[in-house]
């Protein structure tokens, strides 16, 4: 029996983890602290038509093709644990002034022109919609595709999936791969994985995220994942069952995650400006992750050398990425390339597979 | 050997314990969950004169007379157990604006009449006291003598001194004084008193604290406790070993505990108001306590019926009030009266012992 090591316990090491057992590997996943990483931390917006920008067609066909994917891959987690991961069905992404409106209609017809169709609400529509974001919403971008997943049951699900088919976990932090006896590797340590491969161009981006809890009496969270610029910063806020993520702040920090002041009162405002009500939530977690950021926001799928495969990089959008690079790293295992993946090779930044 | 039950485990029900115990009472503690309560979400400042007010004089009178015996009582705790408690020694009340500087004023005359002299800081005074307060700040009120102690060492030293001298801890809910067989009872459970005694008027009033924990590069936290009045709501900042609290959003709102965003939200502008650079403090925590409201700001110490004594109702100077309330609670077990606690008998509000 052939086997693979996974290195990193993040959503993209599980879901890698649990496709390989299936197909018949001896896997064994490597992580001294499963969800301790950058997915714990995530709003699990699906998302990538609405952060659509021309010029970024890469990134878009990547994000399209994975989400594609999550109805299917969303489906066999449930069908594996019972846990129904998604939280919301459709996205709105909200404009406040006359910038983010035109903004609106270049992202529309940009992921228009790649076939994906957004429609453009006026302010009457954006109310019957949600009724309560601020009235200063002019305009939104309809998306009715584009769901949301609850990171944590994702993250759930994918272990007792794990669980289930076999994979070994060890608790344990991989120093060097050289380390490892095993037939092949799958370096997926989101942020950490350039200490194990350091021509890999993946760096710590921090961020932080509020978990908001409805208190009795306050507006129930939007039904759609709601996207905005406000007061310059990009935001979210997506529902939960019993309330509401806030994302995300960005900072190139190293790796640090504390949570600051500045962070938690930037997202409180912004998300104010959005969703007036959100006051009289709860504050019931602020925390921090670090993202593994690449040079061009596309994730690193692909051969390192002859035993080593990378699915890491994907910035703040692993949640999004996990179908496709899960297909993608199959296709790798089994001596094929993807097409859909096919630009997240890591090789556009490596020369030779040096490390 | 006469028994006494303290029902209530926060620093008022453990000091009056510990000091019971060591005159030869033996002592037992109720309380589910000893350090639960509003003494643990607290900032620890001992500032009666910075919140003189004419028309207070009895407020003013019980607190001075218990930062008085801070001192002595900070001693005794450290001779106990080595733990030192205080983490500022004096306090600065900063100015705003013109109306906040004409407060100032007020406070000094009031506080100055009942002997105790507080002095005006100009711009530059306040500036070399301490130099990372907002440029805004246009005066201040300097009080010598008012300083500041960490009340969760506080807690830490009253538990090992309860130990210490011998005070029987059961973590359970009195749910009626009926049930205890004690010769006498110190009904000192905060706001939950009046579950106990109906007819005690105090009631929760809740408070939203944040502790904020100073990184490196950030400066570092204020040497005096700082207090000013921000956006309209009253503000605290006390330091701590490694940062500092912020105290406190009120509201009567019940028995309710929860955080919410809008008290963090009002807590981080009116700290930044006055310490621009909180922001890059890590937000380490947010909590709320439920603090027992009296109706005139003076708490309730003294005799309920021939077996019960009341130590409760101190409100936000819970803290401050320790030492005069545990020298009262003495006098009244030995069958005296403390004539600097007589103001705070709860006679006051009712009529010959009824419960």
């Amino acid at each position: 029996m052939r086997t693979l090591a996974v290195v990193g316990g993040g959503v993209i090491g599980l879901s890698v983890a649990w496709r390989a057992a299936e197909s018949g590997w001896e896997v064994t996943l490597f992580d001294p602290e499963v969800g301790s990483g950058a997915s714990w931390v995530a709003g699990g917006m699906l998302a990538p038509l609405s952060e659509g920008w021309p010029g970024e067609d890469d990134a878009l066909e990547f994000g399209a093709a994975s989400l594609a994917r999550w109805p299917e891959f969303g489906a066999r987690l449930f069908a594996a644990t019972g846990i129904s991961v998604f939280v919301a069905e459709q996205t709105l992404t909200v404009a406040l002034d006359a910038a983010d409106a035109a903004d609106l209609r270049t992202i529309a017809g940009f992921v228009g022109a790649h076939g994906h169709d957004l429609r453009l609400l006026d302010r009457a529509e954006v109310r019957a919609a949600e009724p309560n974001l601020a009235r200063t919403v002019r305009a939104a971008l309809f998306s009715p595709t584009e769901s949301a997943v609850d990171n944590r049951l994702v993250f759930e699900a994918l272990r007792r999936c794990c669980a289930q088919s076999g994979v070994r976990m060890r608790p344990e932090v991989v120093t060097s791969l050289d380390d490892l006896a095993h037939d092949r590797i799958v370096l997926a340590a989101g942020a950490a994985s350039a200490r194990l491969w350091s021509s890999l161009p993946v760096r710590p981006v921090k961020g932080e995220i509020l978990r908001l809890r409805h208190r009795p009496g306050a507006p129930p969270p939007p039904r759609h994942v709601v996207r905005a610029r406000a007061h310059g910063r990009q935001l979210y806020l997506v529902p939960r069952g019993d309330g509401i993520v806030v994302g995300a702040t960005q900072y190139e920090a190293g790796f640090d995650t504390t949570v600051t002041v500045a962070g938690v009162r930037d997202l409180i405002a912004d998300a104010e400006s959005i969703l007036p009500a959100l006051g009289e939530y709860e504050l019931a977690e602020a925390s921090a992750g670090s993202r593994p950021g690449s040079p061009d926001n596309l994730p690193l799928i692909g051969r390192l050398d002859d035993r080593v495969l990378a699915a890491t990089g994907h910035g703040r959008n692993g949640i999004l990425g996990v179908p496709l690079t899960v297909d993608a790293v199959a296709a790798l295992l089994d001596g094929d390339v993807l097409a859909d993946a096919k630009a997240a090779d890591p090789q556009r930044f490596l020369s030779g597979g040096k490390r």
